[in-house]
């Protein structure tokens, strides 16, 4: 197929090669101009505009979104929609909030634009070991779009699939992030106890590939984190913040809209929040009640 | 009545001296000589030495043990039996382990002395306002010490109780602190987030203060920690490291015992924890496996 | 003074009734003929309509809401608004989300209307024991209305008070109530454990009774517990649902908006979703899961 | 090799299996007649008698315990131990507490008797795919043991290692579980939220296979939920009642222990305890505080 590809980030620019290296046609655009020249070596054809990328494009236009999710997505709809006609396709694979996906694809309905939110799982390494999409949306769209779900996955009958109507995508995605908070912050509490557990000296990378091979918890992210162990086993020179870029926080607060109980994910949404505040007002009052009944006495600080 | 109190410590002190000004005659016991020292311009009588200070009881002795829990009840328990007698009353208020107390109950037992466990509650305030106190073990003995009860106690009729068998008043003080780490963390929490609304820049003392009359959450944590908020509003040199003496530890492990889930009590012991791990391995692997499966930079340090 | 309370329910008609008590006229308009009729019973002058509530007020007007929050509010207001004019005084002492009351009261400030949002605590002993008000919106406005707020707190001069801007008495409201959360969590765990620790038999209600004097866990809270507890010990009929009524979440969700941790209000929060899940999905498939990989037979049901 | 394998029940049927299929003479015990005979049926030497079984074995003598963990081990080790010379090795291949792998290690030692734990995690699917082995003992019984773990583990090379001293094996395998733990709950909730989600009709095993290729949350645990859900979608049938067998609990209080905050492999144990409490003493006692200060209604049960 031919398609346009608009955001030529670290995730776009790596979907777009790799649909060009499975036969497609990648016409790409992105305002920076190391982008579109690092894109062009990758056998990606560059667009100086977002006009000119999708005016290139035979009908109907496919045009895929990989921009930051919220505003610019909103921002590059309204520069994408004069350019478009009905029956045209804009997909959003990026990790856009389900409910603005339900929204755009409603407001480019009465175009007759179809709107496709993919979510999109695998990282850096999705360029060689293909990405896993969850596609919501218009059926007849995404039957369209077969040959590109195709080819961005890690086979053609594996890892995609259409899962719901508009919105559907962003949300299977964004409960995917969830569980992965959780999975993540259970190997990070484990090995972090095998850590302190100093009289037994573990070698953590060593045990994470054991673990590997044969345990209950074998897994993707413990193949990561077995090689993150065996490079750095001290984590040293990084520090302990962890971002998080919002997909946690909106499966926190679809659960508690849903009236599930997640202590899991919720619990590993807090610590990610906990990591980042080195002067907790809540611990320093505590200390200071504890003075207030007990006499215990505060430690003290600068 | 006449009695000896064995630890003139903060809390022995306070208490013996509540007795003596409640009419009691108390011998007392600390190997300080300061403790002794101060102890008598209190009014409590000094002992030099722990035999002393019991042999000169009237029969039946009444012992009150206010030393650290653990080994030292074990070691001063071990002096003091051979100056002991059928019929003599040992009683600990101190924050022993319930088991601890159940045990030594059954060795007392064997010699015919009678063992109270007597959770003390109330902190440096209870000199003026009167303990709190859940009492366990004998019911004959525990009438004997009436009076002694009644004077420790805010009001002769409140504030304590023989609340069951060996164990079971430290059992209660174990639960009672247990809430009381639930409720500190819950205060905290909640005026932490009112402070990271800096944009209604609000006087947390003020609205502490307004909480205080007519609330549901007056309490007198609440009294206590308005009072802290007034005296230092952004907790200006107190470390954010919040200790915990053992009594938080052992309800949590009994919940899991007794099948219990007791998800607040447990956080608000893990946040303790938390508090006081500022260099958190588990986050800086979090960090480094979103590096590794994300290329996301992490955040370093030296 | 006189004002108009709109809304006559169990705290409308009690703070009605209080402010009566105090000296002040209070119009009241319910559209329940019921409500009316037992206010006027309460000394409250009863009016059928909202206009004619409203246009028998002097100038500047004072309109207390005690309706329900959300959508009604929004309904009250549009009615309100042609019968009000600049300088008029409308109050909102129900449980508002913050953030529409920010909104609410400048749609009103475009038409000279001054907006205070008051939040308000104290439940059905409010009428007797008085209010603990968190009053936000303009200082003016507050001023105004200091005799009300006199009279409806426990004293004229305690549990009240002016703490911010629009929206921050609500604020204050809604973090108020998620401590609340979690500190009738933390209580309702403690004696959980306590009730399964079946070899000592405690009497729940006599312990509560002995934690009221002297204790560091003493408070309001606890001395309802402990009327619940001597009336019902086992919870007999009660079924173990608790509800909730939106500031719990709210404040889950704006701690989060924060980037605080507050890991005890969540949980406290996440157990009453939890008490409402009887038949849980996640732990049949954590039941199912299990049997997958150990070959752990599930517990079945019809 | 040859050895004895105590135990032949699920766990020790299928690994003496896997150990006769990879060339080595199994000598089986197990008190129950029809396991010894399933035993024989599938290659393995079946023994009426531990002394029977373990006087046949060469010397050094191998013995590999697969029974349950706790008193079964000291009972089987009571036996053995006359049995038994210097230089003879035993292995625990069971979920032992590492605790008492270390106390037992240390009893056999004075007789000269080396004592390995080997955490053994991979579940029913050990036999055909093979065991992750972390073990812990003495490095030169490890190194005699090769040729077993070799055969045991997925390959010669990977899914086995020698961990640590006496004890660690099982330490390793605990942590290993309290992961485990974690990431079901991850999982599990994840899915409950899709379930909840009933406007977007989710096809949850579907979408579970999108995941198992290229996502960010691919594992094994993930291909067993993906086959229970394709099976089962409705989770009918089962009950919502999750077992635990002892390896979450403590390492819950082994994290405690080390001062480490470990939130969200706690909650997913609590989560499973919550799971069994159906009805919660504590949920009734919150519904009647609610009763109590807002006179909200509670809801009855007989």
């Amino acid at each position: 197929m031919e398609l346009a590809m608009i955001g030529l980030g670290r995730m776009g620019a790596n979907m777009a090669e790799r649909l060009v290296r499975g036969g497609h046609t990648v016409r790409g655009y992105d305002p920076g101009d190391a982008a579109r020249q690092q894109a062009e070596a990758r056998g990606i054809v560059p667009h100086a505009t977002l006009q000119n990328a999708v005016s290139a494009l035979p009908s109907p236009r496919v045009v895929w979104l990989m921009v930051p999710a919220g505003q610019v997505v909103d921002d590059t709809l309204a520069q994408l929609r004069p350019l478009l006609s009905a029956g045209d396709i804009v997909i959003d694979g990026g990790n856009s909030n389900y409910k603005d996906s339900q929204r755009r694809a409603g407001e480019l309905a009465d175009a007759g634009i179809r709107y496709v939110d993919c979510g999109t799982s695998g990282g850096v390494w999705g360029l060689a070991e293909g990405y896993s999409l969850m596609i919501g949306g218009d059926a007849e769209a995404v039957a369209t779009l077969r040959p590109v779900f195709a080819t961005l996955a890690p086979t053609p009958e594996t890892g995609w699939g259409h899962v719901g109507p508009s919105g559907a995508g962003h949300f299977a995605k964004m409960i995917h992030n969830g569980i992965e908070y959780g999975m993540m912050q259970a190997f990070a509490e484990g090995f972090a106890i095998l850590k302190k557990k100093e009289a037994m000296d573990f070698d953590l990378g060593a045990l994470a590939e054991i673990w590997r091979h044969g345990s209950v918890v074998r897994s993707w992210l413990l193949d990561l984190t077995a090689d993150a162990l065996k490079k750095n086993p001290d984590m040293a020179g990084i520090a302990p913040f962890v971002s998080d870029s919002g997909e946690g926080r909106w499966t926190v607060a679809e659960a508690i809209d849903l009236d599930v109980s997640a202590p899991v994910i919720t619990m590993s949404l807090l610590e990610r929040l906990r990591s980042r505040e080195h002067d907790s007002y809540a611990d320093k009052l505590l200390s200071a009640m504890r003075n207030e009944f007990g006499g215990h006495a505060v430690k003290t600080q600068d």
